[in-house]
């Protein structure tokens, strides 16, 4: 089958590779329907290290259960399937508590033989605590929207739940990416009053008013506190969620955040350690949450309004390449001349 | 009157300084009846700038209401009250919120014209916000018990709240200080299955089995990371209380936290920058969080057990001197012969 492979900066390959099979009787296997390029796939894509033999891409996908081990019971050859971005076995203390990626025997998509999703065919270890039936058929409009449940939209999912959203916060999300924009959507969903979108992207913080930011700030940095501040009678905001990663983003975030609130970040972070000193973090109670989201904690409760279709988290794919044409994918979000781009097969 | 003043390391004095009175209407003046020298007097001690003028010091005491400005309304003349360790005026925003230490017309013992606890007798200003009024006479044995609540207390008692510590959390405690021992306490009451305290000092870690603590550990640093991991079937405590505020106590927590864990901060951190990366705080959904705690937002809370004498704070006293005799107070603090020095006029 052919797969996605990244083996150096900028240097991404679709190229021949064996097909999964079965290897455990907890295993199924996939074929992928629809994946897509994530913003952190860009790290590795910038230079970020990639093993010797080049990486399996792609931890976001939907796919038709093709075959199943002897010992799987909740899917069956047919199904289609959202599989979250860490597989999970759903049954130890973790799972149970709603932290699936870390799993005492799960493990992240393109590492330690296991595939990528931005290929024909994925092997899903422990495919009962996995994967996700969802009652649709493989040409569904909702595929899009539905593929964002894999990764993105849990992604700013948990990033308003860890930063305590609800009617009484007001929330400033930082970046307009696809993960700040479901940042918006989340917040709203969660009833908060106030929702500044920090971007400068138009027409990405005109889908981020969609969704339900009330301001938006296009300013960055010292400008971008100060602005923030301006709409807030000079208080800032409960939460303030971090979906970009850069250390920049971290000192904006700590600008804004009310004393007593709450930074919750899910831009993977490009530094290793962050301000939290006396004065600026300690004295006013400042709170650093968030993390790697437990995608698979939140799709049975994301899932009814995607299917209603109250609520279109798949308006964050702007482009669609076919499986071969995914360097050009690559391209198009390396150069942001997309937002967020689906594969399709 | 006589009050304690700092004028750089080591050099802390009583000395002769005007009797407070009342400027505000809602201004009270205290008889101090009982303070005490706190783990954080010993920064400046050890060295941390003082104003030119030298620093009033004491932010923990209990006081007989001597005088109170025409719109004082909850306290009078006799009263015996608890002074927190920020005055905050109880109606705005964050104090309705419970976080009293950003009161936005607050502020600190010992600076902006407001004196220090240890002394004869303070100007309280915002004194119905500030005061809590306690039924006791001022020479009842609840005394040292009763000022706990005026910071260590209330800030081991923060340190759990904000770890969200409750039955179905194991906590770790870092320092056997006072504050490290009532965040013992803290955590017991709030229904802490298992409670780990690290530290090295016998009589101390005593009074911290006593107060709730299931394991003692010794070690430091990697080894004591190492006991603990050990005794948690090696992953660790959900919730680690960082009662010291040294950069080394930061890197224990770490090491000790639970995926999906809260390091809660309670020790005034001694450091700017703390570890925050990927694969250590970011992938396992670590929080940071604590900080300066409001005393004043937990004084109802904890009275009634500390009144009906189910709990006895006031242990971690285990000197007394006068007030005249404050700077061997000081130097037992910081030769550790004494946990926690009281002070009576």
């Amino acid at each position: 089958m052919r797969a996605t492979y990244l083996y150096g900066a900028g240097d991404v390959r679709v190229i021949d590779v064996p097909d999964p099979v079965i290897q455990q009787p907890t295993d199924a296997v996939l074929r992928v329907i629809r994946s897509c390029v994530c913003g952190s796939d860009l790290h590795p894509y910038h230079g970020a290290p990639v093993p010797p033999g080049g990486k399996p891409m792609g931890h976001e996908f939907i796919g038709v259960v093709e075959e199943i081990g002897s010992e799987v019971a909740t899917v069956k050859r047919g199904d289609v399937v959202i599989t979250p971005f860490a597989w999970s076995d759903g049954t130890c203390d973790f799972c149970r508590e709603g932290l699936q990626t870390s799993c005492r025997h799960g493990g992240f998509w393109g590492s330690n033989g296991i595939g990528g999703g931005q290929a024909e065919a994925v092997r899903v270890p422990l495919a009962d605590g996995t994967l996700v039936k969802v009652p649709v058929g493989e040409d569904s409009e909702l595929l899009p929207s539905l593929l964002t449940l894999s990764d993105v939209y849990g992604t700013g999912y948990h990033a308003a739940v860890k930063g305590g959203v609800s009617e009484r916060t007001a929330v400033t999300v930082i970046g307009d990416g696809a993960v700040g924009l479901l940042a918006v959507l989340s917040a709203k969903q969660l009833g908060a009053s106030r929702i500044v979108l920090m971007g400068r992207h138009k027409e990405r913080t005109e889908l981020g008013v969609e969704f339900g930011a009330t301001d938006v700030v296009a300013e960055r940095g010292d400008e971008g506190v100060a602005k923030v501040r301006e709409l807030t009678g000079g208080d800032g905001t409960h939460v303030v969620i971090d979906a970009v990663g850069f250390r920049e983003a971290y000192d904006q975030a700590l600008g804004i955040v009310r004393p007593g609130g709450v930074i919750s970040r899910v831009g993977v972070p490009q530094y290793a350690d962050a301000p939290a000193s006396f004065a600026g973090f300690f004295v006013p109670n400042i709170t650093l949450t968030g993390g790697a989201a437990p995608a698979r904690a939140y799709i049975e409760r994301l899932l009814p309004d995607v299917l209603a279709g109250k609520v279109a988290p798949g308006k964050v794919f702007d482009q669609t390449v076919t499986l071969e044409d995914i360097p050009a994918g690559y391209r198009a979000m390396h150069e942001r001349t997309a937002l967020k781009v689906l594969v399709r097969p």
